[in-house]
């Protein structure tokens, strides 16, 4: 990339401008995070109003004009444009560019304030187990989500879905995802159905020790460490859901949950929260912040940097010939895990209701069931008030179990109150391409094993850094997909991971 | 005051306007809170990006041209002023308007961005002893502050630092706090040096337990609930430097500090907070945010509501009749205080380096000196490089002791790092207003002692409410202390406190 004293003015200028935006909207992060995490319940409905004045004043930055003219400008200078990453940075900056001009200042207003209500609303609903109360807001969001993707114009494929989805996952549409989910769907059901059915003993009972939080923090630190993890330019706390908010350059910050008897689901949270976060250190914001090359490729993309470190290193034998020893030093005596034990209690597969606790096997048919759910919502096709029954139709069609109560049904997670529509299927996408790297990374890597196996994943999170978050934006998923691994996105590197650790530890 | 839908558009429109502003200031009010609570410390660039780009775009709100016609419609509305309360509210806002419109943003916006990277640079010095690396931190932050006192216009006495200390104290100069504190000083080291002369025991042993945090914390939110601090809409969290922040309707946060061997300082902290608190949460927000009528008088008048809480209430044998046993409760068997000890234990007077650890009768002594300081700073009197060696000197002259490091020294305080220049004199306004206020609350209920020995301080929110949180900024720091107490303010009643207290205790 050229040097930043050699660019002429006018990408000086837009590029100025952009990361203004960007600061603007890292207040706005702020402003969630805090919500999730330290403000006072009474501080909701100002909060509303501090997201509404934010979303507004960095949508109106984001869309100003100068921006628009200062963008032709460079779009129109060649030489700039001679250098490839410019002219990628200038490709995806006039597609931001010209999507946020479509959203009238009003409407974005109008979905910030509502999300931080529904939020409030979402939790005390999910509570209280308490679906009434939150379907009035659950209608708003998904009108208000509607509109967002109208405004954004018919797309290709007709399906205004593809408007929302394109927001987290560019240039993918769930006609394209329906040709990925749908053949892969029974073939998990099939694995699934064979490993619930196995007579082996395969369980997490070593993991439920009286763990204080203050210990498992701590040893959720140390293996934050381990993973390379910036705690200078991070930070870990406690939320009801957690998650990752890479919010500014120098600092990102993760969340998780202590509310398990088992001390394996924390650590799980924090290791693909972590993996999320090890994505926005590594992206190069210092100097490029509010340019897409200092952005995330997509969700899809995101997500598989933190399944991969939850589930292709956390779930793996050589991580816990590592990872054994450190619980052991911060549990003390009542936990009695060696090696095999927690490799075997990490890798239990067990029909579940909680998406975020479900196992490698399970996780996808829960992440299918939403897609198919938010897509009806969306076109019209089913009604927000028949969500709780339609979701335990299916989640019985797909998962064989009997839903009990809302709470740990559809009002289970956070997305939907927060305007997160288009959001889930990247999940599953995350852990198709997490797959697909892992096999690049161990033919790269033939060593990787036994480095893991000693708490060392310096070459790992190397590998990741030069061959994922270096670039950010400047390669869509597809096309990064490609580059990295040498091939089209496919469901067969999953498959055989799950198959091949799987059976065997079942017997099947 | 008039009914809110019986008021005419332009007075609507401007009060909208101006709660608008106020909610972007309440982000900024957040920047600031998680910079001294959680903000990893490779954020600190960023959050000086956000801070000046917020202050920035605060400012702009605040001077729009809208605000002026509005205001001015409003001004000319004889009907609409007819209300007393709105008369007021309209006479202060034409106050904050013409004074905002007077500062450029662009200095508001260097201001903003200087103070948080200067704070990053004052809590490195600090730690390190190092006051070098701290001076052209100060010396760029007392250049901006002339700067923005010159841009306000020459002030009626000539001295630029009225224009600072309007923005604290209104209505109050430079000159007339000279009058107060030059008397008070030598009546202050005579008592102090009677005191410290006895050899009356009165000693904090019995105070420094070992009390981990977490029993701490518990013990200071019991504390604060008996006080009726609204914890729903408020929190108590750790920093280097206590502070509370009324950052918006409902979001109240108080912060302390448990470093020292002793339980007493963090309770006269959480207590001290707590005071500033209360009077944030009693302030008109939900209905007035942004307008005067919902903010505090001054500081003088808001340290006023802390010390009486920190010392009035906390260093009584009243409040400790009812504080022993609670404190028992929360430390166990470790704590061997009783009524007695506890009284004596929170009255010890002692010179000392530490003005925020400093007792009630030295107190004032800290805080004359740094008025004398930062007044010579500002009018170039005294140069920057020259702070340590001035401090230590008069420091030695006021309080009889030799400074040995810079750290406990002229680097203790987070002021002027902070671009906090015309503050410090308020400390001491508001232990005279507290002093004044007390002895007519005593006046009123005759039965306060008694009840505040049940840990019932019911009565005296109640008093505090009615007679100075509701009001808001409608009356002046000087017509609310005479509209309260009948009476100027006059340092006799802190006088009569301190002597009436410490004398009988120290047997002098």
């Amino acid at each position: 990339m050229a040097k930043s004293r050699a660019l002429p003015n006018h990408y000086q200028d837009l590029c100025k401008l952009l990361r203004d935006a960007a600061t603007l909207g890292s207040v706005d992060a702020l402003l969630n995070w805090d919500q999730e995490t330290y403000m006072p319940p009474a501080g909701g409905a100002a909060r509303a109003d501090q997201q509404a004045i934010i979303s507004a004043l960095t949508h109106e930055k984001r869309t100003s004009a100068r921006i628009g003219d200062l963008l032709r400008t460079c779009e129109s200078d060649a030489e700039l444009k001679s250098d490839e990453a410019i002219a990628a940075n200038l490709r995806l900056i006039r597609r931001d560019y010209d999507r946020a001009t479509k959203l009238p200042t009003d409407l974005v207003a109008e979905i910030a304030r509502t999300q931080s209500l529904s939020q409030e609303a979402w939790k005390h609903a999910r509570s209280n187990d308490d679906f009434k109360a939150f379907r009035p807001w659950l209608e708003k969001i998904i009108a208000l989500m509607r509109k967002k993707a109208q405004a954004y114009g018919t797309p290709t494929s007709g399906e205004l879905y593809d408007n929302l989805l394109d927001e987290y996952e560019p240039g993918m549409t769930a006609a394209q995802i329906s040709a990925i989910f749908d053949p892969l769907r029974p073939r998990l059901s099939a694995l699934v159905s064979d490993l619930t059915g196995s007579k082996a003993k395969v369980s997490s009972k070593v993991t439920e020790i009286k763990a204080p939080k203050d210990a498992q923090q701590a040893f959720g630190v140390a293996v934050l460490k381990a993973m390379g993890f910036d705690l200078d330019a991070g930070r870990l706390d406690v939320t009801t859901h957690p998650f990752c908010s890479g919010m500014a350059p120098g600092d990102t910050r993760l969340t998780t949950r202590y509310n398990s008897p088992s001390f394996l689901e924390p650590l799980s949270g924090t290791m693909h929260e972590a993996g999320h976060g090890l994505y926005e250190q590594g992206l190069p914001k210092v100097t490029h912040f509010g340019q897409p090359l200092s952005e995330a490729v997509s969700l899809g993309i995101h997500e598989s940097q933190s399944r991969m470190w939850e589930n292709f290193v956390g779930r793996s034998k050589a991580f816990w010939s590592w990872c054994t020893p450190v619980a052991k030093k911060h549990f003390g005596k009542s936990f009695k895990g060696d090696v095999e034990s927690m490799y075997r209690a990490s890798n239990v597969v067990k029909r579940s209701f909680i998406r975020v606790e479900a196992d490698e096997a399970t996780y996808n048919l829960h992440v299918m069931l939403r897609f198919e759910i938010e897509r009806a919502l969306v076109s019209g096709d089913l009604p927000a008030k028949d969500l709780p029954k339609f979701w335990n139709a299916r989640f019985n069609e797909y998962l064989g179990l009997k839903v009990p109560s809302d709470k740990i049904g559809c009002l289970q997670d956070v997305h939907w109150s927060f305007g997160l529509v288009g959001y889930f299927p990247t999940y599953t996408l995350g852990n198709l391409y997490a797959a697909q790297f892992w096999e690049k990374i161990n033919r790269d890597q033939p060593d990787l094993e036994k480095k893991m196996a000693r708490g060392d994943f310096t070459d790992l999170l190397g590998w990741l850094r030069r061959n994922i978050h270096r670039h950010g934006r400047r390669y869509e998923a597809a096309e990064l997909c490609r580059k990295v691994t040498g091939k089209d996105l496919s469901p067969e590197p999953l498959m055989r991971h799950l198959e091949g650790k799987l059976r065997p530890l079942y017997k099947v």
